[in-house]
């Protein structure tokens, strides 16, 4: 369930609805007040503060079959990573995180080639340009899900120019989610890891 | 390779040197006129005219494990389709094509849903108001490549209505390639046919 | 009277002249503010919470001829529907409201199908990729008015990926108004209901 | 039937499909190459040169129940006033044309007082900076259907000003179609006046 | 003086320069913290609250040979006008105001016909589809100077539709001037008068 | 008349009407096509073919006050200068020329200091950045009335740079007209001229 | 570091490892709350408030072999201005300010015309239509970095307008930054002070 | 001299304005009939097919001090590209070419680190994503001039996303130019490397 826009009450409301059916919770963009209204109704539920996601699992889920790499270029880049990975995680992936590996510094890229490789779906994130899914996909051969961000400032547009670079790659097995949409990225990952 | 902004010449220049590696030829958005050029190097070459596509296929390729789907929704959407499902299959993939599939008539949507079940990945193309990779999504559990297209007129600003409908999609399982990027789609859907 | 960018002093002051000349009074986009301004000089005007409505009805109203349906898709999208909601019932009109019926779970909206037959105007409000009034539009033959809203984050740009799909609808019975505006669409259905 | 971008034979395909079902035929944006391959198979069908559509009646329709009236503001509009008169017409519906009532010259418009106020459903086709439809419904009570037409020059961008300019009508019944969609908005009239 | 972007310290100082010279000093976009900090060095300097500027005339004017009318179209638009109306009276200019003359209500426009007859120059403001310049300028044969406000929702964008709308407003003697920018509209017109 | 999207023969029937009621006749955007078609019905007519405007003057005009200077940045510019030239002449005006003043070449306008002290009105066309309005306006104490031009590439988009930069402009008399809209600029230079 | 989307405890971590490695520290968009973390871990370090820097030299910097000027045209456009500036000194340049040099009183940057001439890269920072940079490089043969500001309103879209105008400068020598991003422009004008 | 938006005859007649006065010529984006017109007047004048220019270089220049890089990506770059690098040769630089070095392929441009990095001034010519100047000016210390080209199709937007991408890079010594302006780029590379 996506938070934003909803107030606490309705979050909890709906988030009870979901529990009592047996279901897994996973709300995203929310914030520590509907986190609260949850914790009422679901004493049991966690809070993932960078994430700002609320989840509790309840069903056994089926493992992926391999891995998920989840990659991001900079600092203010982790809260959409986090909800990508931790999606990922509450479906049933092994997730390896791979974060600080802008292109303007490939050596650090680089030098994770291996794991990189390992990976049967991987997800970039990125803001400002979007350069990192074409660079990442030019040294792999896994389905790369691109996630631009909302980083950055004046002609970034609030992630537009991430989203287009993403879009445009020059690279051929990236496809691209909206933007910040970590939740989205996760879950296609997970889609392919379990095929 | 791209066709677009590239000259017949250097077409068949570029195809001349991947063919002497011993790769599989492939060049999108090839006009007749560059389709001459290539058959003067490489006779054996093909040329399909609604996808505008030239191929060679040189390597035995590794066959995917399952089939992809390819939907689209009206008959103008047809020459990004063809382009996707011809480079799966060039790929060794078997493509199942859905076509004429339009949200504004489910009912011939609905009748499909087995073969829409059956896939391992489902690329759907759209133009217009690009709604369907939703609709197709909320009745599958395959990853789902949307791909838009610039069929439409007016507000759909060459596919960027579809492009926009298509990445804020209230389906989870959708991503997204650029407008009318038919071969990336393919390619995708064709890497995660072969994990 | 659109309450939007005007002072509750200004709307307090502008509700008088009309409640003066014995007109029905109906506020949109008002605050609890606005409302407390308001009450001082007509005591008996009521607050519609969720849709930001002020509304005082002082005349007769013709009833509408048959019913008007209200769908959405989201709980994010209750404010503008419920303003078109009681748009419509104030001038007269008896309306149904169908809520919770997105694109990505079709059988909820196939099990409406009758209730959507028998309206005679029907008002379909949806953010995010705007894709339900084509959809509902391909199952009637009443009139549908499209209300794009500003739920989404991203690429929704504050509503104008649902705008830009309602205005690319594939099924041709389909009309929009503004980002938000419950209010245009309401009366716009009204106007129908009652030729 | 949409005929943009669509070739002559996909064209003459379609319409052979639809003439066989016993159904009307009518072919929007439709070249006269289009026609030429449609006569081939349907020797009665009409070309309707300002509109550029393709038309053969075969049903029985349902006369309206009052008059559609279809007004326009310049004579570069008319291609797209006359797709959605016609469309009408073949709907079952009295068409009244009223051209060339720009808003700078108010007094041609205020002289059709009378004729506007008779109509059931109006249909306004404006380029440039769209206000026409805001000064119409100021004077009537009927629905009234906003074409933004892609007429005017720079700043203009191809219809996006008179479409915007629509969408913000400062008056009530005023709902929109997508730029140039004449053909929607004589489907839609046809629709309310059917009611 | 803009007195956006400048911190109230800033402003004083400025001021301060201005008026050390002899000049009048007019500070547009003036917060009350502003007015505060100049009034310290300045104590009579005036606020106007609703067009938010600060005047303090400090040179006798040469009066304008005419009368420029200021016209506008809601209440929500009384800002940009004031500040149009008060910048051209302390240039020396006779303003008429006409206010709430929106073009969905004719008959108000047509009843001031004369007044707008007798102006040498006419500043007219609209936000949301910002239709009144051209509906003016047809009525009269002086230089029509027009105004968009950032007054509307959705896709006003902030008054890019009322801006578009002026761009491409039909009648011939309009010319336009930034969104929200009473200022320099005030001056335009002040100019125009002083010839 | 506006040439643009009509076709010769309703050009040449418009013209018809507009001469038989003794007006005089300019026709804006006109092809050489245009002009034969309307040189049967009115010999006399004359084709401008740097301005693409063809004229028939019919009536005696009253002459304006003073001159009108038109400034024009580069030799692109000048099919925009010379329509509102030719249209400022044909309404009466003196008119003075002052051609390849560009802002990178600031010698060449500064030496033409006095030419523009002595105007009435300014028209200033400029593409590209569009900043001559702002220079020139700093220079005079006349209103200036600016046009951008669609001259330029890239991130001109086909005026729109000139077009921002000019509603933008820090000085404070200058108003603007729509991209490539050299008639309307000559109009209102005249409209102000004749005061 | 760009201190933007970084929580103050973020900056204070990643200001730590900088130092720690020796590096001279800068910070850029950085708050004051940004400053009292960084203060704890580093109390030498030096808020900058206008320009809104952290700063910490810890390295001896290879001096520029020449200097470098700043010009701005407005009090508005300071933060970033000294952005620019002060990143230049902290690489090791000599700067010269060219403060208060807007396009519309050219004889303020015409008496600075032999210190821009001296310099051996010029950074210019502008808003509202961005023009200095077109004027200051018509004067120089130095290379210009320009700097367009998210100073202004309306039209001037956070920036958009003063960064078209300056991608589309008629003079050669002009290249541009993000808006706002004086960091970029005094690190590149520090690169070529150091060739 | 921009040859675009100019006639054969202008371009002839400016051309020789310019050698007459003993200056070098140099004609941009000049067509085939352009270059016709100008050997009549200047047999001894050059045509640049790939880059589209007409050069006559008449004054001896004065040798930059070190090299300069041209990098490009792709194919369908190289008219851009050559434009930049016969503009920097004919202002008296040496020029180094890097072509075929797009990001998807790391190592074909790791392998050119060493040219690179001996380079005073590197310009970086990329359509698509334009995420190579970032990749590259991690790589060196010199200043990295980038040019976003219209290379591309559907969400490139003639150019927008690789300029874009450019102005948002995370790398700190890249200024841009316009989309396509190897002119510029190369002209200002000469700047930096004449310092």
């Amino acid at each position: 369930m996506l938070g934003l826009g909803k107030t606490p009450e309705q979050i909890a409301a709906i988030a009870k609805e979901i529990l009592g059916s047996g279901s897994t919770l996973l709300v995203t963009r929310a914030t520590q007040e509907a986190f609260e209204a949850v914790r009422v109704i679901a004493p049991s539920a966690v809070y993932h503060d960078v994430a700002r996601l609320i989840s509790l699992r309840q069903q056994d889920v089926i493992p992926g079959k391999g891995s998920i790499v989840v990659a991001a270029a900079g600092t203010a880049d982790l809260p959409v990573a986090e909800e990508a990975a931790i999606t990922a995680e509450l479906m049933g992936n092994c997730v390896e995180r791979l974060y600080d590996v802008g292109v303007a510094g490939l050596h650090r890229l680089l030098a994770e080639r291996e794991r990189l490789a390992a990976a049967r779906a991987i997800v970039v994130v990125a803001g400002m340009e979007g350069a990192l899914p074409s660079v990442v996909s030019g040294l792999v051969s896994a389905p790369v899900i691109a996630v631009p961000t909302s980083v950055g400032y004046g002609a970034s547009f609030g992630g537009i120019a991430a989203l287009l670079g993403m879009l445009n790659s020059c690279a051929s097995g990236v496809s691209v989610v909206n933007i910040d949409n970590g939740f989205g990225a996760g879950y296609t990952a997970s889609l392919i890891n379990h095929i």
